[in-house]
């Protein structure tokens, strides 16, 4: 039986790494990285760096190119889906061609695997598909909202209150659905025109890039849209969210 | 100047901690440990195997109890602010007492210091009374969160789709507000009942203890009921969540 590891590697620094996610990096026969092409070159140099430091030879790397996604298309969902499918796809390929019996090959996932991650679901596109069985487990990791709330110093919850986390596209559509909600995947500033919010906001949070601002959206709004779009050129990437907490 | 750390340790596996928080352990020269009595024993060891073993020395450990709460009074809110007072108190003066200026005292967190836990609100109150003065740092944790949808190697998030997380109490009072609800601090299964959703529930996750039941609530809600209350009354206490998922 070949088996696969889900490893959540945190938000970006390199210390985000649990002991667990570093002896299962230790454990790992094959590391697949599916590479967005140059864009994304830092977060890709981020994993061998730490593939580097915590992989026990001998270990190999097998490498993809991922699918192009749609980002413009208007049924969001769909687009997501066709893009898994076709990730699916070639994450099949390399588990069935790179992938002895008997050993283990591992996906390094930004973040927390659970939280706006695909590999999930890629996983289990490619079981149901049935052309290559595998057994697989899944690594916890610091969530980029984790790491965003300790970079403030702020609580995700309050007493005995909720939170909602959603996405920029569903904030844009709908506004907040909650006295504190925290915001993924916004690369529209959905946050803008929200006066009764304040906003914890981040971005490379953990990293050598880490830049924060907060304070009522009112008042830091329009600051926030300017330096987002600044690092975003400045960088080819950005990986941002942020905390609306009513005022 | 004295410096505070408000570590994240993680939902119980000792290899849930980070090596930031390895780190942050072995810069630490008073731990302070805030007792609940001999209840939850098992969490205060945990703690001491975690100095024990990543502790640089010399350090020391200052221990202080933990003030009673008063978990059955209506304004939950508000015994929760009482208590936390009381608790500030505490904490104030083992940071007052304990803490020479130039060291750095620690708190270790369950899971993740933004997640539902205190040590925030309480170091943000000292802080306010001013009769301390330090400066302070948040570690990222793995939360129970994270654990939970790990160990059952399901997505917190579905794409493009908000979760919310919400307290037992909110569920009973209101129902879910979501197709995707995480519940925590659920003492009463106020899952039962719910027969649209199905349910990943965990108890002690990532510990040697760990439980797991999932399926449709309809189906399991009652064995998760009788398994949470035998593994409750065995052990004396017990930290469980559950995702809620509408079918």
């Amino acid at each position: 039986m070949k088996r696969l590891l889900l490893i959540g590697i945190g938000a970006g620094h390199p210390d985000h790494l649990t002991l667990q996610a570093v002896k299962a990096i230790g454990a790992t026969d094959v590391f697949f990285i599916v590479d967005k092409g140059e864009v994304k070159h830092d977060l890709v140099q981020l994993r061998l760096d730490m593939i580097a430091e915590h992989g026990r030879a001998p270990y190999r790397i097998a490498e993809a190119r991922d699918p192009e996604r749609d980002r413009d298309a208007a049924a969001y969902p769909a687009a997501v889906d066709d893009w898994r499918s076709r990730r699916a796809l070639a994450c099949e390929a390399l588990v069935r061609d790179e992938l002895a019996d008997g050993e283990t090959g591992a996906f390094l996932v930004w973040g927390d695997p659970g939280v706006y991650d695909s590999t999930l679901a890629v996983v289990e596109e490619i079981l149901q598909r049935g052309n290559v069985r595998f057994d697989y487990e899944v690594v916890p990791g610091i969530s980029s909202v984790a790491a965003l709330t300790a970079a403030h110093r702020t609580s995700l919850t309050r007493v005995g209150r909720p939170v909602h986390l959603t996405t920029g596209r569903r904030l844009a559509e709908g506004g907040p659905t909650a006295d504190d909600v925290m915001v993924m995947l916004d690369a529209h500033c959905s946050f803008a025109g929200l006066d009764g919010y304040a906003i914890h906001w981040g971005a490379y949070v953990g990293t050598a890039d880490e830049i924060l601002v907060s304070g009522p959206v009112a008042e830091v709004g329009e600051r926030i849209r300017q330096v987002r779009a600044e690092a975003r050129a400045r960088k080819g990437w950005i990986m941002d969210s942020y905390l609306l907490r009513r005022l």
